[in-house]
């Protein structure tokens, strides 16, 4: 018999930036003894995003934050400056990641590569809490 | 016991941009009488990909369109000229944004933030009829 | 009553581009008698990903090949450089595109359009062997 469960993640964020959650999600799998099924995150924002990324190597990080504040500043000008210079480059850099992710869950073990780590990443400057729905099934 | 539903929803675009159809996604959701569970949306096509964003500010659907305009058409001189020059950016453009996006369902509500709309991003010029299938399952 | 599988594919590559897996998803999922539900795939790295595209005219992944080793190449000075000036543009290649896709199935057919083909997207020069995790529950 399949069934589900349902977890909120706040992920507290101090600039823009991956902040993992791997670990969280993991336990979030564990705890409701789940052996095989899909694991689905996803994040309540338009100016944070989801990425699987390396998660060895500090600097892949750091290159991934630079290469997207680059870009998502290099395009036309923008009219939707209200809330400030790093709102509508926040927009872009979601636009241009993911807002949902799903992850497999095979024999009690999330089908996660050997390097790959889950990330929340922010692209405002001030500090946010964010929320990432998780969903099982299986 | 779980159970599943589908719908393909059409949605006419008539030139570039973002085209919202979170209503259509809550009606769906809310005719199949599933309290939890999950929603995936999927574009049927490769020149027009699904998009969470803000729908607060229209402004920010605008900047979206302007971005991804100029990226997808910044890069090296482009081969897939046959079905005129919006053709092949519409094609990277799809490949910049996601083809599908998966939704947790809890308590009756998609886990949509207090900004989050769904949106259809079209990439070409000419007018379509676009189809998005939604599967749930809970 | 519902029920899962689980099918981990190698996709052998040789040097980046598109390598369409279509044929060896339609075959998974025929083979386990499931007739509606939803299909996910998940590619276990970080410098390889995912990507739905046209597979009509291989003109449309060249120019996708030579955009994304463009955009990727563009943007500031790189840190991550330990294995080749391949690397960190690999990951910054699959961050811009996706690490899983759903896919529902539908009285026995996947959902994709006309010309749609599911492909491993490479980044690396060199010959990978890559796993793909595709998981159906339906």
């Amino acid at each position: 018999m399949m069934k589900q469960a349902f977890h909120t993640l706040t992920v507290p964020s101090r600039g823009p930036g991956l902040y993992e959650f791997t670990d969280e999600a993991r336990n979030f799998v564990r705890g409701e003894k789940i052996e095989n099924g899909l694991l689905t995150c996803f994040v309540r924002h338009t100016s944070a995003s989801l990425l699987i990324q390396e998660n060895a190597d500090p600097d892949v990080q750091k290159d991934l934050q630079d290469f997207f504040a680059w870009l998502a500043k290099s395009g036309p000008r923008l009219r939707h400056i209200t809330e400030g210079p790093d709102d509508m480059p926040s927009h872009i850099r979601s636009a241009l990641t993911q807002t949902s992710i799903g992850i497999p869950l095979h024999k009690g073990r999330l089908a996660l590569g050997t390097w790959q780590g889950i990330f929340l990443f922010e692209h405002r400057d001030a500090p946010h809490r964010r929320e990432v729905v998780m969903h099982l099934v299986g």
